[in-house]
């Protein structure tokens, strides 16, 4: 269901959701579980965050238990396991403000108008907690997914085309080198635009990028990006200023642009959370930020041995569900199984007793 | 399939994951998709674990995208997706000894004369790493799973019945918490037997457990079972020595031992991995044991924030596995996706590219 809004007096609720991937979904699924109450937002108009919004029909391996699903499937999996505690959603809602009141709670407000008063907020945003840093050329915005990207399209996009990735971190090497070593689908050349010859990456990345160079499989341009040659509608060129200070053309089909992100959270990134590498820091134990009450889950965050998986985000999600259980109710929170426990099956409406 | 062995030369393999139940079935999925060779070993002659062994035929509602599953399917699940790895199975083995050999690898042997050498050791073996301490009384043993039970019985068994528990850790003052405010099938009496009016358990439980004694729930009955009363096959009574040293006899039809566990898994024991509460302790990054190369996976393990859920299972199985690879490839492995990696693909036998 989607919740009408009074602007006059928030929502109070125990738990704010911040995201409706798979992580924000089964972590609300644990908070039910729990008897602890929660509301979901997200700036998408459905549920099932990335899944859905990348590969909605592709397969999925690795969801454990489920050989094989797609997107879409793992999404409405989880919203039918959830679908007992009727779960509060408030699609196409941005947030736009996270205030801690005077009595420890928060504030969230929506650019859509929503207020939502919670004891603790989960960040479950993924990726979409932060937009990439935009490479702004004339002329470039129009040619946005089409033969400018973001993010990495669709393998055959790239196939067969010069591709020129503009970035010196993780995720740009990482890109280039894919690209380059890629079975199927493979671009006709790979190139690295960066505004010096150093990078701040993985020296492993760094070292398999500078050696994939070296056979001839990645070309490396040093210098700042000045403009485009389009035709078209299509992107031919890009003018490039060398460290020398001189012009140079790069012929150039699709553009990669991954020179890192910005928090959207908006008004979060001013509370200075303890970041590393763009992703918010937790600890293992209840996956809570720097900020007490606030939870960062899945994608979104990171921690000595982190992998971004779903199945981890599902891990995270459920200790965070407990720690906030414990916190709210003042004393420790005995396991019970969904197997055997009557109190879980009646808060699944499985009896009635 | 089931591996036949030879007894001359043992088998050399990646990783020998212990316990064939869902984290030891998920982590050999996950050190399949990084190309790192497993077998798999389990006392039992079936694949799955706990949830076969207790409830193959009952509802779990908790694994994550799957809103309700029976403990086969959960097992046959993991299975059909552990299918493309083609997993060397030894079922029906028991491990009775683990050594360090002088090139630090690990020889693991069974009662049955399977030898097994691998570069590291995963143990998933749940609650069957540890056998439960038994009660020592004359006729008792015969009794065993019909009104003696060192692991609760289904629900219905105690139902309306004289219940004793013996011990004073957590898990018995859990056990009688429960049995005592269960709204179905409630006994109709509770006792818990031990030797002293003090535990050794959580003070949150203990506090839990005091009420319910005042209320008249539960009988505390402090001293040690010397003898049992039992006529045509039943159990009738318990027979006690109080603490001020004289007789006692106690109505009992069902007998609840949990006075603890000890470790099963043989020679390891001697290695004197840390253990916390008899769970083995292991860190967050990697679940790694205080032995370097052994990883402890599942209900088996302790770390802060700990509960024993499979979803969580499957994470540390994940972890573990990724720690394994760059130990074994001596550089950070980095993540793939199951939706869009060739490689990934080639493992899962999806392309023959």
């Amino acid at each position: 269901m989607n919740i009408a809004e009074d602007a006059s007096s928030p929502i109070e609720t125990d738990v704010a959701i911040i995201g409706a991937g798979p992580t924000g979904l089964f972590s609300a699924f644990e908070l039910g579980l729990l008897a602890v109450s929660f509301h979901i937002i997200d700036a998408l108009p459905r549920v099932g965050g990335q899944p859905v919004e990348l590969y909605a029909q592709k397969p999925i391996y690795d969801i454990p238990g489920t050989s094989v699903c797609s997107g879409q499937e793992l999404a409405d999996g989880l919203m039918k396991q959830l679908a007992p505690f009727k779960p509060p959603l408030h699609l196409g809602h941005r947030v736009d403000g996270l205030e801690r009141q005077p009595d420890g709670r928060f504030l969230l407000t929506t650019h859509q108008g929503l207020r939502l008063l919670s004891k603790a907020v989960f960040i479950a945003a993924g990726v979409g907690a932060f937009e990439p840093k935009r490479l702004k050329l004339d002329g470039l915005n129009e040619l946005e997914n089409q033969h400018l990207f973001y993010r990495p399209p669709d393998p055959e996009v790239l196939s067969g085309q010069q591709v020129v990735i503009v970035g010196g971190e993780d995720l740009a090497l990482e890109q280039a080198i894919d690209l380059a070593t890629r079975q199927e689908a493979r671009p006709a050349r790979v190139s690295l635009l960066y505004r010096r010859d150093g990078f701040q990456a993985e020296p492993a990345t760094v070292e398999r990028f500078r050696s994939l160079c070296a056979e001839g499989k990645i070309d490396l341009v040093v210098g700042q990006a000045q403009g485009i040659d389009a035709s078209e509608g299509r992107l031919t060129a890009l003018h490039i200023l060398n460290v020398e200070g001189h012009p140079q053309t790069v012929s150039a089909d699709k553009l990669l642009v991954m020179q890192g992100f910005t928090p959207r959270l908006g008004p979060i990134a001013d509370w200075h959370l303890a970041m590393e590498r763009k992703q918010i820091v937790v600890d293992t134990q209840k996956f809570q930020t720097s900020e007490p009450g606030v939870f960062a889950l899945g994608d979104v965050n990171t921690y000595p041995g982190k992998r971004k998986l779903i199945l981890s985000g599902f891990h995270e999600g459920t200790l965070a569900a407990f720690a906030v259980a414990e916190q709210l109710s003042g004393a420790p929170v005995h396991l019970q199984y969904t197997t055997s426990s009557t109190q879980l099956h009646r808060l699944l409406g499985l009896s009635t007793s």
